[in-house]
């Protein structure tokens, strides 16, 4: 490969020729060596750090602090990033610095240089029209920058991938408990049987957990949509213009459509990422409720024959290199993981959060890193359950019925007319005895046979089911 | 010890004499014999159940569904374990059946035994005037009691210890921030020198985190004030009066005065425990607030004289046990442990709260004994660090002043006259050479003295202190 | 109360009349008001104290720096602490100072006041003939006593609590192999219906589970052994005698029969608690075999009718306050709990042992009170969980043949005689015409009544069953 | 794009005209469209599974269940597999079926194709030479080819990557320890002054921490070394000839050189991960030490001026986009970021590990993916922390001296002379009025000058140094 020689403060560094990255991005790539080919700085980040930079830009433009020229260059090559374009230019990983400067400087960087090739110069320049530092970074740091792309990136993650998947899912729930609401089947607790509901009400329970999940996300939006942008090194906002912070925050939304704020406290935004900690905590509560869901409907689905086997789902793919013909419930497994998956990421952000020290937490890339994982996971996750599962979902009546009528647990509906210890003894008879409750119920005389028809009638036992 | 003989459904066993509770408290004594001494069942559990068995009575017996005789002595009973009586009664842990049925019963047990004697009957007679289960527990279930205990207990706990420890730490961290807020001194940002700040910043941060963290938890308590009660068995509300789920919550939320509601969707509320997976997942953001904190004052407080000791904290005890005159920043210690504490409490609630199936989860006792731990811990934590550390603490102007004048950092104000890469000349040269900054840039010839004393002030590098 | 003034270097304290212990113990207990009647310093702890304190007199008095009649005095009581008394003498919390330094001035306070005592003196006296400092705590620090003493505690714990619960639990799942080991049942994987196995088979697999924790358990124990007394201050050993540290560890290991060493590396064994991190690792692969095993059970004996219901376990009480008849797998549910929240402290106990600094780690308490609880946990649960569950498991002959007759999975055994894709063929259609695989493989031609009685034998798929 | 018709039990597939792959990893590619260009199935995963089908070949073939010309074909083709061909022939992702049916079934795919155009061939041709599931697949399972895979990528990752990582690390600190071996320097325990000891002793517990972090893997590698193979659907070896488990494993142990053993129980191999979940405790064990010597590095680097700054360590980049000549211990924050990865990674596993159910364990790809992750990042951590930070690591000669001669914890060697509470009272007064600890010994008038000098000698504080 070609190179040429790159400056920055602690001398030159030898350059992929046509890379529009500078030295100091080369030196990270020289210095972290580490899962270079697995853990890149997400895209998303650089996506975000596009935006942030030509807010500052536009912000510092109408400040007076720079020049309309560099102004528009440097808008320019962000919306080239924002394209797509350049991805290739952002190789560094997420295990570099903790305050993500690097990927800072790499942004820096190939703004200045890409810059600099618009405008007609060329990359061996020494004097280029944008300074990386002074000009593409003005009124920044990486103590700021790297906190609110942070932000940015979760934020939009959040309302374009984690909650319209979570609401792609709780819609295809909500529509499979009005279609099972009539159908009356065996309950269980403590996986043992017990007295009835309907299959809608079943499902009601899922479509609850996943409303509540999908609002404890909002809970958490306000603090996350605090950007640290404006602190600068430490928080104080050394070399900024005055109101620069509320107005760069006020650009980002604008050219985000996102409703960012400026962080009325900028200390606790660079010095933590209590905001990532929080939104994360609603995370790994979403994820501990699709643990449950799609464990309930692979147990419900199991079978086909010595299992539960109370509702069927879609047959997506031969189960088994070995059993002919085993289907299994691959889409319950893929959601299970990534709730296992979000679970650890959760203490990964945990132990990130708590390790910062004094004014900076300098465990950012790991922790944006484990919580973009994890909002994706999320989102796609449910996207794809919900297209290749939850969709197909249908009763198994037959089996549905069968478990229903077997139970002994519908002895409970006597309770209030002969008591719960008399109830009981009938319940066992019948246990011991391999009976049906009526004949239990029959034999110790404690009902009649038109009482017992009359108040062990499963569809009354199950409430409203409006 | 001399025995009575007790009756359940599966037959009879033998309980101490005086004791109130009967056969299936006592069952789960024998059957449950693990860390006896050490993990009991929370006595707020119990106090929970107390307010709830009371606002059942009186729910039951305005739906006519209980004689207003029972109903007073039930409410007489819960009236005297709501004063403190009888915590000896309640000798169950908490590793026992995951639906804490057993709880539920030694409670029914107890309350139908003692309003017995109450109107003058004896612990042997065979007829009692109350039935725990038919009485007692009408229009309940464990199921549905044991996580509206749950709630009542965690909901009262965070309104009782944790948000008023909070609330009081970070009052007295406000006060610092006012007193401190014209000191300047450095900062730092990867444990290294950076650019000054204000200690009033610096504890402004720490104020932000925690009202951040404040925030967190209340936006969690709506999902929190929802009961489960009059779900009864899997939700349906199976063997409830009309209009009773409603009723009972609006029973409890008047005589605890806090606003609990009737779930709206009881199969969530029984078949998970997300809303205590959720609220702990602020508890786990507000740690991880508490160890950055506690972190920081310990390391500003370092020394004597071979660490940062820019901060003075109250000398509350000898040291050492071998050192002699040494003292050590032990609140901090006690409160970073609290927060590994939590840290790991998060875990084995989120592993509980996925592990549900079908109609119930059973993980309820070890979900709400690590969510009580961690609610208490916190709040009684701040109190304390806040009484005994947070209160006392007073800066070192000598140190302060030292480290601010020797700071290579200040060389950051000069970027917008010289550029970065002026700047960077020059700290490294002061920095090598061992001089300060105002020598190395003057040999450099980039700035003048008097330039030099202009633009490097500190006191003008930390923004608006207001 | 009446109280005697007490004196330490900070001056003097209030002490209850009669308490043994003294002013920094007194300090701490006004210090340190968090979680007081719930987090008390483990007994194992103190008694872990009182065989070092006693081990490190022997030493002294044979290097000659301690009197045989003061020695006599520790070590007198020393016994008496190791004999069970004094326990209401140790009243102070896990939340106290992150070196557990006040702990081991209580047991010095303890130790001197109740010497004192033996010899006729009063509290009251100004001159004690046991100095807690320089006597008591001779050679020694908290530095170096608390973790020793935490790895005394935690050794004697895994061998006497851990170790025989898990080894009593592998011997009954082995004898249940024997018992199960010609009862040809249905497999499952991924929930579904699989290939036949025994059920002493599926039983060999937790005892290979069991088995393999153990050794994980023993694994550790060599790094366990390590004890870090003679280190004192921060790992050099000021204030010893010669060749004190080996001494006082063989000492130990003679009085406690345990095969203690001296840490090779002093520095370590005070500013890393790694090797109970360690251990702590194994017991938590112990928890997730334990969370496999209940889970399992509970899932086979599910039932009684809409279940699996392949085994019964033990009816130990009633299940439910409103389901009459009910009966849960409640061991299975305790047990599932303790591993919850043993995967929860090994959280803690990780941050924890991540978060020391320089030469000691700050984190003891809170790591020691978790180990034990842990190791407490696993070992009376499964001591429990045997003699309540495992022993009484039973097959239940009738469901077991029924499931492996219906299986469709059987077909497997014609893969190496019609390839697999005929053999899915037949399988689906058996599957979707809810026929037998008989009827099924008849009808498509594929074989013939007698290759298809002689090639899908149940018996003949599950290999050596010796 | 063009593409051809594949067929499988379930039907056709129409699959890209030149993949080697075929009908159902084109159905994993529709079914599971989760971060796709992120979460790719590990090539490791693919090389061991390249090992494992040539070892089963070579096993079948000698056991006349294959022939030598398929036999042949299949080697062949692992071959260029193991020479890193077909990379892009691997496409699934980790969120899949939790048995990896699907990533077995594309190497089936792969190898079966590949084979037959090796033998001239085509993609289209409706008769193939080798069978994916008859030949390929011959005698194996998914359920144990997978986790057969899991132990080898992981094992080899472990001795490759890890071990080897941790060991240059280790030895590099293991030097540090000799170079600093005389350099006296302040203690500091509870982040204050403290005793002195050398920095040699200092960086001697760190490379004990990697000691013992290293056999604590080792401990667990006989467990890794079982492998599952053999066991096929559910464990009981249906459709393997006699000896075939031995037998391969043997093979994989020749071909790979490591020495991996047939599973003594092969329901554990399958059920569980245990082993996997048991050496991952190790490497949260190591992630706990490196947090902790990672810590350590940057506190005794920070500074320049306001901080400990008792080493210094390479500078290897500009450490801020905004404050000039600024250097930041970088390769710190990547390590310490990497041990919160694996703590997170942690449980991760222990969540998957925990939720199997019956015979098949269904999260093995997210377990090792997470392994793997762990291992390699702890791995290649090591190795560049070494190279760009450890190998360079310098002490700081004067602020050593300074924070020495200042100490006032060297009082505690007076102990022994004029006993613990008389050197506190010096250790006060010093403090108090600032004075050195020798002038207020003095003014006390507890010992002489020469006294003093020959007691409080910090080069004999640190004891045994050799």
């Amino acid at each position: 490969m070609q190179y040429r020689n790159e400056r920055d403060t602690m001398g030159e560094v030898k350059v992929p020729e046509g890379a529009y990255y500078g030295a100091q991005t080369q030196r990270s790539i020289e210095n972290f060596n580490i899962a270079a080919d697995r853990d890149r700085m997400p895209k998303e980040i650089i996506q975000a750090f596009a935006w942030l930079k030509k807010a500052a830009a536009l912000t510092n433009r109408e400040a007076g602090v720079l020049s309309p020229e560099k102004t528009d260059l440097i808008v320019q090559v962000c919306d080239e990033i924002l394209s797509g374009k350049w991805e290739d230019q952002f190789p560094l990983v997420v295990w570099q610095t903790g305050s993500g400067t690097q990927t800072n400087m790499n942004v820096n960087e190939v703004i200045a240089n890409r810059g600099h090739i618009l405008k007609g110069g060329k990359l061996t320049d020494t004097n280029k029209i944008l300074s990386a530092n002074d000009d593409v970074n003005k009124s920044q740091s990486s103590n700021d920058t790297f906190p609110t792309a942070m932000h940015i990136a979760a934020y939009k993650m959040l309302l374009e991938k984690t909650l319209p998947g979570l609401e792609r899912l709780r819609a295809t729930l909500a529509q499979k408990r009005e279609e099972f609401k009539t159908i009356v089947k065996i309950g269980r607790t403590h996986f043992m049987d017990a007295t009835p509901l309907t299959l809608g009400q079943e499902f009601s329970g899922y479509v609850a957990q996943l409303e509540h999940g999908i609002q404890a996300i909002q809970h958490t939006l306000p603090h996350l949509a605090e950007l640290a942008l404006g602190g600068t090194a430490v928080g104080t906002g050394l070399n900024t213009p005055p109101e620069y912070a509320e107005q760069v925050a006020a650009k980002i939304a604008e050219l985000t459509g996102l409703p960012f704020v400026s962080a009325p406290n900028k200390f606790e935004a660079l010095a933590t990422q209590d905001a990532l900690v929080e939104t994360h905590g609603a995370l790994k509560t979403v994820a501990v409720s699709l643990m449950k869901i799609a464990n309930d409907i692979r147990m419900l689905t199991s079978g086909p024959r010595a299992g539960i086997g109370e509702i069927r789902i879609p047959e997506n793919e031969p189960g088994s290199s070995i059993m002919p013909g085993k289907v299994n419930p691959t889409q319950c497994e893929a959601l299970t993981m990534i709730a296992a998956q979000v679970l650890g990421n959760d203490v990964t952000i945990n132990v990130g959060g708590a390790t910062g020290h004094f004014e900076l937490n300098v465990f950012k890339p790991v922790i944006i890193y484990n919580f973009l994982h994890s909002a994706r996971l999320i989102g796609e996750g449910c996207m794809n359950f919900n297209d290749r599962c939850a969709v197909g979902i249908v009763p198994v009546y037959d089996t549905i019925r069968k478990h229903l009528g077997d139970s002994l647990m519908l002895v409970t509906a006597l309770n209030s007319h002969i008591g719960y210890y008399k109830a009981a003894a009938i319940a066992r008879k019948a246990y011991l005895e391999n009976k049906t409750l009526k004949e239990a119920a029959l034999e110790l005389g404690y009902v009649s046979a038109e009482e017992f028809d009359r108040w062990v009638d499963p569809a009354r036992m199950v409430g409203k089911i409006s």
